[in-house]
């Protein structure tokens, strides 16, 4: 009897959290990936730029790897490719504006005549090794966006990447429902589903509700109007822009990845721009104060962006003024409410009026809520579930979402980063594990800040830091220079001389203590000098620096 | 003709800002003070434990000041004041809960017999100085909260505290509205008002809609329950107690907070616990999973805390297991969701049920939302109205709140701590800035980590530190031992050795360029060294760890 055939999914990123999305399909010796993103750092990870997902998985398997299909352009989902396409160069397939985003990406590294990009469109069909891939039409709050299914032997398996279903897409591209309709008529394997806002029940309101507020606040504002957003989302964009041209005012773009963005959504088709609509900021600021609109960056209060600096009176272009009207059209990314509340509170007392959070139709998800999750499953009428883009509480809920739905619970998976899930056509189940982690980035160097480093400046973040150094004539036995105590970011030195005069004091005991008993180990004299200054500095102050004494030798 | 008769209000803290609410109220050469609170620190203030407000000015004027009020016993509100009354001891006045919370913090600190306490009851008045002043009861989420009425020669000043108009009050003590009504007939010159809610249409749920939650949770639940709360919610945890008892449970409290609120609380009369319903937790652990509440803190996520320690499996006495019913009763304060989202994804984790945010009912604000706010200037009609407890935009929205309600736009004052106001009978002013701001505790210092130690702690967190040691014989112009580098959160250290070796060689070059030169001066070599050895890190890098030159002399 013939083996039955199996396919795998191994999720390298995404799964009991929040960012830096991929998941590998393995059929046989051939393996396929789906999106390639990075997250933003965690509060604890000081000093990191951002986290990309450990491949070690797809590094041990190269020479199987077939290829990266991408769902649309978001960091979370193709931000980590500048990186791994360094380590292992496979194509990549996306959709136009996905891989024109990419494609910036990766001229900024000079890498863009290295890697493979096929341009692939909705409803086509590629073969990418034994698998057939399609691309599925869905709305997201990017253009371009894409589920993809993937035709196995064992069966169908969809993967929705992000997604909501918007009835009314500002650019009228409405989600394919025939076609997941259809493959679920026809029998769909694996359903993975985007779990990112199962906790809200109802159905996400559509991106155009946000362009009727534009058009009420565009309105009734006299002077000045500034919308801050997600650089990312050409809809909004197009929105403000629109609602500007019909209020006869012109658009300034401000902040340098949302000029980026501008530029490639433009060139390729994907915003709308009204003849004579766009100036620079230098003529900007010679037009009147009610025929002007600044779109900007900063929706997240982010320290560097455009809208911190005009918030912070540090822009050297644009000044914020009474009388301006400053839409900030995007809710805080969990993590971010304090930085944004900080940069509202900055706008009010430049007495500026701003229309934030509180004010309801100024900003809509682009993911999908209960009852969008419910009609995915409905369609595509799936034997098995896997609930993915998900911190671990929203995996459970999107899966009892689907046990509700009456899917078998043994038919229903809640993964993990690393954890292999094993279909044949009748069952599934976990199939042992593979590397799977955080690689953090950090300047140039990837991977190379470990637990060590980053315990090492927590503690410095915390208390500081005592260097104490010390010269010893080894042979003489004799101390010939120092015992030197320097600090940062332990206690202002000025306010504190006759505490680091006593600190001296211990060191030289210590030292002392080391000669009479004879140790001569360096080892032992630093362990002794930071035990005795480290309880005595504790006893001081209540703190504990970092203590790190160094013994030259002569 | 005599001189018209001042007041003035010199707001220390809790304007542009939650926490640390402080108010000085000066008559002549009298001041008295509402509250002494503390905040928690902002993200970026690394390793400083609580911050308190600047009292410079009531230092400078030591000698006018009468004495303390306090509003209720929450931490923003009495938090500071084993601090303040170490510089300056003036007699305290309070309710009985209020000052018995304030007596467990003096009694951690062996102060509680230097400090002169005064129990107050609600309508009751005391002389203070030249000031009447009258104790308002109000609702809050801790028993025992008023508001105060200070009557000067001016006119009647009212300050609200913290408040909510809750109807239906777990301990039947109703806001005192008839009083309020009455100074409002009377004549009110200043209301202050808590504008922490201001943001939230209609009206804060009552504290007993959580005990209906609770009594649904607690009928349905099979096992254990915990129930996270704030340890000084007494209501709350009456709520809870009793739904236990009459679901047949016992109840053990977890965490040290907790404790000691509940002590306090239940030996002043505050909290009414059936006979025989508390356990201790070695009793607990013995009895039926069916038969047992847990009350805990952690309720924010805090990484020390009880509930945090269970989900991480680090508690030595409480388990989280499959079947366990969790009530998050709290919403995440901002720049807590993060760490409430992880407690929450960790038990899931666990197997348990956790009921939190999402689930309405399960906690309600302490604050008034807008249609309170209206009904407290309704009742009062106050001359003057002063916005307080609140970051600047939410002082505007009240202001404006305000003036919607029919007072005059320049009777209405948007202030900063430190910011003076003054009143006669019939108009306000600003009158001038005095000292105020933020004095940080680190440890047992008070004040003694400023700007540059905080710069400090910021660029160790970010990249760490580099410590370049040499020593030098100075008469024969030579380098005697060294250099060294020794590298503390920068880079993993063994992977980096070529680096390491490479930016010694640096710093060789540096000294020989100055040798060279016939720099002889220390500060010129050690910024040779920074300069050069920080480009070149910078190359490799793209990191800007602190550079520490320490130059030993022989």
């Amino acid at each position: 009897m013939a083996k039955e055939p199996k396919v795998s999914l191994i999720p390298l990123g995404g799964l009991g959290e929040i960012g830096k999305n991929m998941m590998a399909v393995r059929f046989g010796e051939n393996i396929l990936v789906i999106d390639c993103g990075l997250m933003f750092p965690e509060e604890e990870m000081l000093g990191i730029d951002v986290v990309i997902p450990d491949i070690t998985f797809l590094l041990e398997n190269r020479e199987q790897v077939r290829g990266i299909v991408l769902t649309h352009g978001h960091e979370d989902h193709i931000g980590a490719l500048p990186y791994i396409l360094r380590q292992i160069n496979v194509p990549v397939y996306g959709t136009r504006l996905t891989l024109g985003l990419l494609l910036g990406k990766l001229k900024e590294r000079g890498m863009e005549r290295e890697v493979e990009l096929h341009t692939v469109k909705p409803r086509e069909m590629v073969h990418i090794g034994p698998f057939k891939v399609e691309f599925i039409r869905v709305s997201h709050s990017i253009p371009d966006a894409v589920s993809v299914a993937i035709h196995t032997p064992v069966g169908a398996i969809i993967h929705t990447g992000d997604f909501k279903l918007d009835l009314t897409p500002v650019d009228g591209q409405v989600t394919d429902f025939y076609r997941f309709a259809q493959l679920g008529e026809k029998g769909v394997l694996v359903l993975m589903s985007d779990s990112t806002n199962v906790e809200r029940p109802g159905i996400t309101m559509s991106e155009k509700v946000v362009g009727q507020t534009f058009d009420e606040t565009f309105r009734n504002a006299r002077e000045r109007i500034i919308v801050a957003t997600f650089a990312s989302n050409v809809h909004r964009l197009q929105q403000a822009i629109s609602t500007a041209y019909r209020y006869d005012r012109k658009v300034a773009v401000v902040g340098r990845s949302m000029l980026n963005v501008v530029s490639v959504a433009n060139e390729l088709g994907y915003l709308n721009i009204p003849e004579g609509t766009m100036v620079e900021l230098d003529e900007a600021a010679r037009l009147p104060k009610n025929r002007l609109v600044y779109l900007t960056t900063g929706s997240q209060g982010e320290p560097m962006s455009a809208l911190t600096r005009m918030a912070m009176s540090d822009h050297r272009q644009v000044e914020i003024v009474p009388g301006d009207t400053i839409i900030i059209s995007a809710t805080p990314i969990p993590g971010n409410e304090k930085l944004v509340a900080r940069i509202i509170d900055q706008l009010f007392k430049h007495g500026a009026h701003v229309i934030y959070e509180a004010v309801s139709g100024i900003h809509v998800s682009g993911h999908p809520s209960q009852e969008e999750l419910k009609l995915m499953i409905t369609l595509t009428k799936p034997r098995f579930f896997v609930p993915v883009h998900g911190e671990h509480r929203m995996l459970v809920k999107h899966a009892q979402l689907a046990k509700e739905m009456g899917i078998p619970p043994n038919h229903v998976f809640v993964g993990e980063n690393g954890h292999v899930l094993e279909f044949n056509r009748r069952t599934g189940r976990f199939a042992g594990r593979v590397t799977a982690g955080r690689v953090l980035v950090d300047g140039l160097g990837v991977g190379d800040v470990g637990n060590i480093v980053l315990r090492d400046r927590k503690q410095l973040s915390q208390d500081g830091i005592l260097i104490v150094v010390v010269t010893i004539n080894r042979e003489a036995g004799m101390i010939v220079a120092g015992p030197d105590i320097v600090s940062r970011g332990f206690v202002y030195v000025r306010e504190s001389e006759i505490l680091l005069e006593e600190a001296r004091e211990k060191v030289r005991a210590a030292l002392e203590k080391c000669t009479e008993r004879g140790i001569s180990e360096w080892a032992a004299i630093k362990s002794q000098i930071r035990d005795s200054l480290g309880k005595f500095l504790y006893e001081k102050t209540r703190r504990r620096p970092m203590i790190l004494p160094i013994i030259m030798e002569i």
